[in-house]
């Protein structure tokens, strides 16, 4: 079985969501990212990613997988017929890859990370100035499309409605962009995202607070 | 034919590179990233692409695809008898997903990025403290390994080698990794991706300064 290590609401929600869509059983380890231990039984969980960062897939083989963009491939091509990525070769294969970069650079890496982490103004001015001008660009995808990709969920939305989820305690209001307001609520209307979080946030009082 | 929107020296060198190791023949568009604007005729390069970043590669259907992540990968797989990218399905796939995402995100956007772009002290000390650790997960990989993935040369190898590089511009010397000096000895010892360089340097002479 896949064991996902993951914090309760950090992006690896997104690869929960993706295994419960593609109808994968898979053990999840609850990791605290502040003191990088392992929540079940206090070990180093550098000892299993020395990256310290989640999250982390433990392949059928024993191998372990980390990073979002590689993570929610794998679990996608996991179940082909789900459809949650369009197949290698497919022209929009590169059009989820495309935005699987782009939410982990320019949303997560570039403004949730350092808001959640680094927390100091010095270290957020700049972030939270560009944050617009990065927002914009999903707002105006988005205008006239359901999905970010072709015409059905892939893991690709699953990691941005997890972006959007976290903007608010990043102190972003998207309602400025109804693109993205609606979308987020589109994603949070599917029955599987919405179980994913509700389990994820009841976890998370359980735990110190994790960022993204 | 291929376009590539570039920047010299910028992170799009690692989509040249690539598309030479490929041998495929393309057109190259300077841009300036200060200004936004092509150097060939000082026209908005936010026409080509709203998010204003390199690389932006034109497809023969005329898409215009950007993110490293993917163009990477799209040019490896337009000659895959090259073996820029294991072919999907390929386990290694992944791993090549899972280094052009780290590069991607914990090397350029968390560090480079911050480095050339915002430049205070304010938005630079948490980057400049971290990189140490983020550095070495690549050294510890390489310590024992010629290529970042398999055996032979593929695009993460363009992608790092970019990365280290700049790495140096940026104030961080990579002699106290090394296995990753090294590595980019290893690297910039490759004909093409030496050419590739000397073209991009010899441009950046004529050109204003461009960031990461």
């Amino acid at each position: 079985m896949l064991q996902l290590y993951f914090s309760p609401m950090a992006c690896s929600l997104a690869s929960r969501i993706a295994l419960m869509e593609a109808g994968l059983d898979a053990h999840y380890h609850p990791v605290s990212l502040w003191t990088k231990t392992l929540v079940d039984d206090d070990s180093d969980f550098r000892g299993i990613s020395p990256k310290g960062a989640v999250p982390v897939l433990v392949l059928e083989n024993g191998e372990r997988l980390t990073e979002s963009a590689a993570v929610l491939q794998y679990i996608a091509d996991a179940k082909p017929e789900r459809g949650l990525a369009p197949p290698p070769g497919d022209v929009d294969r590169y059009r989820l890859q495309e935005w699987l970069s782009f939410i982990g650079t320019e949303i997560h890496k570039a403004f949730l990370f350092p808001t959640f982490w680094y927390k100091d103004d010095g270290s957020l001015a700049k972030p939270r100035a560009r944050i617009v001008q990065t927002l914009s660009v999903p707002s105006a995808h988005l205008t006239d499309r359901e999905f970010l990709v072709g015409h059905r969920f892939t893991v690709a939305d699953a990691h941005l409605a997890w972006a959007l989820l976290l903007l608010r305690p990043a102190g972003v209001d998207i309602a400025q962009w109804p693109s993205l307001a609606a979308y987020l609520e589109r994603m949070q209307a599917r029955p599987i995202v919405r179980e994913a979080i509700a389990t994820e946030m009841a976890l998370r009082k359980t735990m110190p607070v994790s960022p993204a």
